[in-house]
């Protein structure tokens, strides 16, 4: 079971003009975590989509505890969650590494498809990509 | 009661090498339809900010029914839903013109806080302004 | 000869801490300015790409003279200034329309490839595009 | 004299349809890679914003060779090449680690201001800072 966990530190791009890391930033830190995770298990992301198999996004959810500042030093933890059929859910911790503080947390849903984004059955065509997530859930 | 409408059309920026909308993007169309329902309304987001009171995200959320593509032109419906003490809860319909298709819902909480990003009695201390959520909240 | 102009009205996620436009937001309102200029001059890059043809850069540049904020509604003009062989030069300026101070100029270079961003003889190829930006150029 | 590098890993979010980086990513890389030239130096930003001395850019250009793809492993070089009083240019070289090949090189133009962004004679108010610029020009 693997939990990733992914150093990050905050650009000055992702601030915004209350002094702090602009939302939507959140997600694209999620997905390198999701990123490093894949990487993690054996698969890197960017080999599934040269064979073929595309993540899109069906849902994304965060909530925000705490602000996260330009310059700061971030852990963000990845872990599978659900693997349903042809969806799985993603779920990340964002950790200011000074203190420990916890961030932000979140989730995200997805869906195995083509590269035309069409549902695919992964389980079936890709078994061995299937697996990987498959002994991963926790 | 308001429920603005924001016409948005996607930039080559906003897409992905998967050819649709990266998914964190929707969240920068809500916030552009949040800062329309509020012009609406009678208050500026930016003329509230510069009075000290900031609205920072509590929360986000969202589901993607259908892929946004680049150039598409679409319109984002804006609402008010939820006022609870200092906390209010926004919602987003992501619409294309072409067809009518719904492409994503989402939503995301606030808070009102001074410019210190200290939560603020929005009731007691700017009476007015509070008064234009309530009035609005469906 | 088109000189288009597109309104933009300033996201809060363009903005830094700061508290101005960051930097780099400057280059995806000339992409705008660009694909209303083509879309102005008859053939809509979105067709463009679907066709084969793209229009990656080879170089951008921009001058900063005053800060765009949050909210401001500014306008980019745009034209095409170069146009040799397989490459042209486009140029930008963005005002702000409150009280039509120049905020910023730029240009940005672009070659004409393929969809495996091959260069193209588009002079050869597409002749009616090329005769497109030929005839535009000032 | 210090020529600081800086390792990145190319984000999906920075993709776009083309299916390589989208041009104005590589200025929030270079961005970077003055951040961690700072902290290098011995001044890190954030503190000197702290210490309300902010360095906007004035001039931004960058020279595009190869295009870099989602998951590059990337190497940024930034050293200081020109001080004239309260300005002062950067520039850059991005490396792709697999095999040293420069994908773009590029500069960035920046003054010395207070936190109202009004310039400042850093030389006079605060020599230390302009010391140690000027012994790292090049």
């Amino acid at each position: 079971m693997i939990c990733d966990s992914t150093q990050i530190r905050v650009r000055y791009s992702e601030t915004d003009q209350m002094g702090v890391v602009y939302h939507s930033n959140y997600y694209s830190w999620f997905d390198i975590g999701r990123t490093d995770w894949m990487r993690e298990a054996g698969m890197s992301y960017r080999d599934m989509e040269r064979r073929g198999i595309l993540l899109p996004l069906l849902e994304s959810h965060c909530v925000y505890l705490h602000s996260a500042k330009y310059d700061d030093q971030l852990t963000v933890h990845t872990r599978i969650t659900k693997l349903r059929g042809i969806r799985f859910t993603v779920e990340y911790e964002v950790i200011r590494d000074a203190d420990g503080l916890l961030l932000a947390r979140g989730s995200t849903v997805h869906v195995f498809t083509d590269a035309d984004l069409k549902p695919v059955n992964v389980k079936k065509k890709h078994p061995e990509i299937y697996e990987i997530f498959r002994k991963n859930v926790e």
